[in-house]
């Protein structure tokens, strides 16, 4: 998988495929959350089944200290072959864009203090409260990597950003204020003065949205536990949303997937703009032929 | 682990520790969510640092009919080992009284659905959308099992009962009312006219708080992620709480815990009612005496 996300012409041709068989209106950069780590030196892989994997799990401020110390800078040597499978991807695409991607710092470093995925993410929320210096030392580093992974995706080609803060969903509005909003700010700060749109997205963080917005997003993508005519309402009305069909339904009748996608689009237009999406990622045994379906209608109904 | 559960001089004897350990006000009935599946005949175990995991996850519709038609009732002879707990524990506890204790139809489903743990419980989720019919057929069965369960402690001797629905957050709104509300309902209802206070509690349901309380709660159960204020704002200020702090705190320094105790205490203040708790487990490497000075801190300021 890793191997895949670092080989330029897999990368490219694994981001267009979906555009080729689902018409869809954009690309996202085929890569992992994991891969700017890895790229750092961090020792990590995929376990197929598991998730992302780590050889060795942050135990406190020493293993902290030596992770820093140790890590390689994301150079433009180091991220040549992302930026080199996307400006291959844009060529490709043409005038479809293409959206970069990063995973956000505390993510990526509750992957980093728990060493696999984690109910709750346990152990860096724990960190955060134990070890204050520990957790901001740490997620100002990780917060340089991603942000220089995503910076590098936008210099190559990239029409705008997506930060993936998959597990912000565990954090209370208090602790995600105070001990992962600068570093998440500190992320987009790399790529602001480049112009770029950047999506900001989560699961679980329906009493985030303002939040993960105030970190310098411009648009707030929306798992599938919140209706978006509701989320618009938390967001004000004033900022553009992405998502948010369940992808549980993706396996259900047509009819009541169809009056799902509907009323999906439907709850979107009380946002400014909407960007149709699923709610979380796609599940691996889905039918592709459901996927091309809901595109079609989607395009029908806008 | 069931082994324990289902032995009634160990249960009792686990459920009066942390009483005479800590000094709290309350027991809980130390058993596990899955206890009355295994005595309704479905192979379960509980596996070290995985948890629950059967042997046949249910695959589709045959699956259910099998599983509920292959099922053991479970009578009192059936439910006598956890009966004597009960009776064992609350005679040794005196005035103190003991809370029964059960997992609600749908986090109990997803575990037979997806065979273990899972994030987002994605295979019920879909199963309900997919086949409504036997999600249906297999929330009604497992509503019974568990309410069977908890009137064997009610009629045991136990004062209160808490229905754990775990998983609820992954759940939105109109999911958790149309597919997992009225199997909470029929659960409940088998307790009903016993007369003891019924708390209700699940993870990540800061969106679902009402509709918790509507399957007839009396008591809101509320994870570490929504302030007991807003909670108690969202209920209309008239049901009393439960909960809730965040069990990552339990290692911080102590005067940072502190503070979050007081804080949870007087947010507590805002409902009609506040049993302070844990907004989640505790987690297996606490240390107890934290546990401890918590308690004492609680009872000083109450």
């Amino acid at each position: 998988m890793l191997d895949a996300c670092l080989n330029p012409a897999m990368a490219s041709e694994i981001t267009l495929q979906p555009v080729r068989r689902h018409g869809v209106d954009a690309a996202i950069f085929f890569s992992d959350i994991v891969v700017p780590l890895r790229l750092a030196g961090v020792e990590v892989d995929i376990a197929p089944g598991v998730g992302p994997v780590l050889a060795a799990p942050l135990r406190g401020r020493a293993d902290v200290d030596r992770l820093i110390e140790g890590a390689r800078t994301l150079d433009a040597d180091r991220l040549a072959p992302v930026a080199e499978g996307v400006a291959r991807t844009v060529a490709a695409l043409g005038a479809t864009p293409l959206i970069g991607f990063a995973g956000a710092p505390f993510t990526l470093a509750a992957y980093l203090v728990e060493g696999k995925p984690s109910r709750d993410h346990f152990g860096a929320r724990r960190l955060m409260h134990a070890d204050p210096g520990a957790w901001t030392a740490l997620t100002e580093w990780v917060a340089d990597i991603a942000g220089a992974f995503l910076r590098a995706q936008v210099l190559a080609g990239a029409s705008a950003v997506q930060l993936f803060d998959s597990w912000a969903g565990s954090l209370t509005l208090a602790d995600y204020s105070t001990h992962v909003a600068p570093a998440s700010t500190r992320t987009l700060g790399h790529v602001r003065d480049l112009g770029v749109p950047i999506v900001h997205f989560g699961t679980g963080t329906g009493h985030l949205l303002a939040a993960m917005r105030d970190v310098g997003a411009d648009v707030v993508g929306v798992d599938y536990r919140t209706p978006l005519d509701e989320a618009s309402r938390t967001l004000g009305g004033r900022t553009p949303l992405q998502g948010n069909l369940d992808p549980a339904l993706l396996a259900a009748p047509w009819p009541v997937l169809e009056a799902a996608v509907r009323d999906v689009v439907r709850r979107g237009a009380a946002a400014p703009a909407h960007v149709v999406n699923l709610g979380h990622g796609v599940p691996p045994d889905t039918d592709p032929a459901v996927l091309t379906r809901i595109v079609e209608l989607v395009h029908s109904v806008r």
